[in-house]
C-alpha cells in the first residue's frame, strides 16, 4: 500500500473546500431559472412553463443540501486527511455536483410512458452514487486510522452500519428502477434521501476521553 | 421533538458555507451582462439593449448585498448550529438564490400593462420569502438555545419584534400586490430590504457579562 | 451619522467573502472558451474564431487578480469593519466583477472604425469605476478608524494620496476616451492596472509600536 | 528586484482563495452536463447524445482534482507568501481553469483523422501550461525564501528535481504532439498526470528542527 503519511494533514481545508464545491453545485442550477427572452406569449404563461425547472431546482436543493448538512457534521469526526481521503473525497463532490442535472429530464417526463423509465433509471443512478462513495469514503477513513481516536468502537460501528445500509439500498433502488419498477425503485433512493434529513446520530465516546464539545472548547479560548 | 444536540457546531463552518453561496448567488447574474453575439446592428445599440440587466443585476446585487450584510453581522449573534438550524439556512440561502431571476422580467415590463401586474407579483413573492425563513430561522435558534447566552433579553425579544414585523410587512406587500395594487405592494417589500440597508442594532448583554468584543479578544490574541 | 458601532467585527469573514467573490468573478468567463458545437468548419478553424475570446479572457483575469493581490495586502492594514464598510466593500466586488465583460466587445472592435470608440469608452469606464470605489472606501475607512491604530501617519497619507491618485488618473482615462482620443484614454486607465501590477508599499508604524509580523506571531503561536 | 517584503503575509488567505478558484472551476464544467431541450427525439437518444460530454467533465475533474489535491499538500510547505508569489499563483490558477475545455472537442475528435491532431495538440498545451508555471511557482518560492526553514536541502532539492522533469516531460509531450506523434506526446502529458495522482513525497527536515506535524499541534491546542 503507498505510504500516504507524507500528505496527512488537519481537516479544515478538504472542509472549506468540499463546502465550496457543493455552494457552488447547490447554486449553479438557478442559471436554468432564468426566463427566457421571448415577446410574443405573455409573462405569466413564460413563468408557467418553467415550472418543472422550479422542481427540479427544488429537489437538486435538497439533495446537495442534505449531503451538505452530513459532512458538516462528519467533519466533527475527522481527526486528518491523507492524499487518499483527499481523492475519495472529490469523487465524492464530483457524484454530488451531477445530482441537479438529471432532475428536470425526470420532472417532464415523469407522465411520458415512453420516456419516464430512461428519465428514471439515469436519476436514479446519479443519486445512489454519492451515496455509495460517501460510505467507501468512509471506510478507507477508518481504516488507515483518520477518524477521532477517542470515537467508542460502537459508534463507529453503528455509523459504519448505517452508512453501508444506505447505500446497498440506494444501489438496490437503482438496480429495482433499471430492471422491475421505476416507480418502486426511485421510491427506495428518495428514502435515503429522506433518513439523511433526520439529524445523525450523537456521537459516543470512549470512557474518560470524553472531549470537551468543540463548542466549549471554543468559548473557553474566547 | 428530534435530539440534535450530537449535531451541534460552532458557526463558522455555516458562516463560510452561507458566505459562498451568497457570494456565487451575487456574482452569477453578470452573465446577463454578457453582450449577444450579433454583428448586424451598431455596439452602442447592442448596449442599450442591455439596459434593462444591468438596472436588474443592480437591483440583484443591492438584494442580496444587503442580505449578506445582515448574516455577518447576526453571525456575531449565535453561539452554536445544530442540524434544524442548518437546514433552514440551507432553506433561506436557496430563497436569496432565487432572488436576482425575477428582476429582469419586471424591469422589462414594468411599463407593460398586460405583464407588469404578472412580473410585479412574481417578484414581489420571491423577495418576500427570504424575509420569512429568515424569521423563522431566528426564531427556531431562540428557541433551540443556539444563540450567545449573554445577550439581554431586551435585545432578543426586540430583535425578534423586528425581524417579525419585517416579515409580516414583506408578506402584507406580496399579499397586496397579488389582490389590490402591485405599486404599493411592491413599495411594501422595497421598504423592507431600505430598512436593512440601515445598519442592525447594537446588541446588548446581562449586566456582568458583557463580552469583550470579538475585536478586542482578537487584538489580545495576537 | 448613523451608529455603526454594533456591527463591527473583526475583518476575516469579509475577506474571506470577497476573495469567494473575486474568486467566482476570475472564473466565471472561463464559460467563454468553450467552443461552440459546429460540425461544419474544421476544428482549427473554430479555435481560431475563439481567439478574441482568449485575449479577452487574460485580460480580464489580470484585471481581477490585480485587485485581488491588493485586496489580499490590504487585509493587513484594516483592524475592524462596519456596516457602512461592508456596504462600500460589496459596491467595489460588484463593480469588479463586470470588468471582464466589455473586454470581448472591446477586442472584437478595436479595429472596427465605426464602433471602436463606443467598445473603448464602455471598457474604459468599467474599469475605472472599482478604482473609484476602492479609494472612497479607504477614506470611508480611514474615517471612521476601521485601521489599524498603529500604522504611522504618513503611510496613511501616502496611501491616501497613491490611491487618490490613481483614481483620479482612471477618471480622467475614462472622460479622456469618451471626449478626446480613445487610445490615449484607455492607455491612462490600463496605466492605472499596470501601476497596480508592481507590489505596493510597506507600511510603517507609529515609532515602538511596530508590531511583529503576522508571520512572526503566526509562526510564535506554532 | 522589487521590494516586496511589505506585501509578506501568511499563506492561509491565498490557500483559501485558491481553493475557492478551483472549486469553482472543477464545478462549473457540470454546465455541460444539461440536457438540451429537444422533444422530438427520445430520452435516451439524448443522453446518448452527451456521452463525449460525461467523459470530458470526467477528464476534467481529475485534472483540476489531481492540481487541488497537491496544493492542498503544499500548502504544509510555503511559510509566507510575496506579491510575486500571489501572481505567479493566479497565473497557475488561470491556467488550471481552462483546462477543462479542450477535452470535450478532443473526445468528440479523437477518431476523426482531419481533426485529431489539432484537438490533440490544443489539449497538450493547455495541458501543459499549469505544469510549467506550477514550476516556476516553485522556483520562485525557493529564491525568496518563502518556503518553511526547517525543511531539508534534500527535499527541497528532490522536489525541485521532481517539479522541473514534471514540466519538461509536459512541455516534451506537447511538442511531441505538435509535431510527431500526438498519441506519444499527448501519453507523456497523461503520465504527468498520472505521476501527480501517487502521493508527494514526504517531507523531511534539518536535523533537530522536525516541527511537530501540524495534526498534533492542533490536537495540542485543542
Amino acid at each position: 500500500m503507498l505510504n500516504t503519511e507524507g500528505t496527512e494533514r488537519k481537516t479544515w481545508r478538504i472542509e472549506a473546500f468540499s463546502d465550496a464545491v457543493l455552494a457552488i453545485a447547490i447554486t449553479l442550477p438557478v442559471l436554468d431559472l432564468r426566463l427566457p427572452e421571448s415577446g410574443s406569449i405573455s409573462l405569466s404563461a413564460q413563468y408557467a412553463a418553467l415550472r418543472s425547472q422550479y422542481i427540479a431546482y427544488a429537489i437538486g436543493f435538497v439533495v446537495i443540501g442534505v449531503y451538505w448538512a452530513y459532512s458538516h457534521f462528519s467533519g466533527k469526526l475527522w481527526r486528518k486527511t491523507d492524499h487518499g481521503f483527499n481523492l475519495l473525497t472529490l469523487l465524492f463532490l464530483s457524484a454530488v455536483s451531477v445530482t441537479p442535472f438529471p432532475a428536470r429530464p425526470f420532472v417532464e417526463h415523469v407522465g411520458d410512458p415512453l420516456n419516464a423509465h430512461t428519465a428514471a433509471t439515469v436519476y436514479a443512478w446519479v443519486l445512489a452514487t454519492p451515496a455509495v462513495v460517501w460510505t467507501l469514503r468512509w471506510f478507507y477513513g477508518v481504516r488507515r486510522g483518520l477518524l477521532d481516536p477517542r470515537l467508542s468502537g460502537e459508534f463507529v460501528r453503528n455509523t459504519g452500519l448505517k452508512y453501508g445500509a444506505t447505500a446497498l439500498v440506494a444501489l438496490t433502488g437503482a438496480l429495482v428502477t433499471t430492471w422491475l419498477d421505476w416507480r418502486v425503485g426511485l421510491g427506495l433512493v428518495a428514502l435515503v434521501t429522506f433518513v439523511y434529513l433526520l439529524p445523525p446520530m450523537t456521537p459516543t465516546f470512549k470512557p474518560g476521553q470524553e472531549p470537551r464539545s468543540d463548542i466549549e472548547e471554543a468559548d473557553e479560548t474566547e
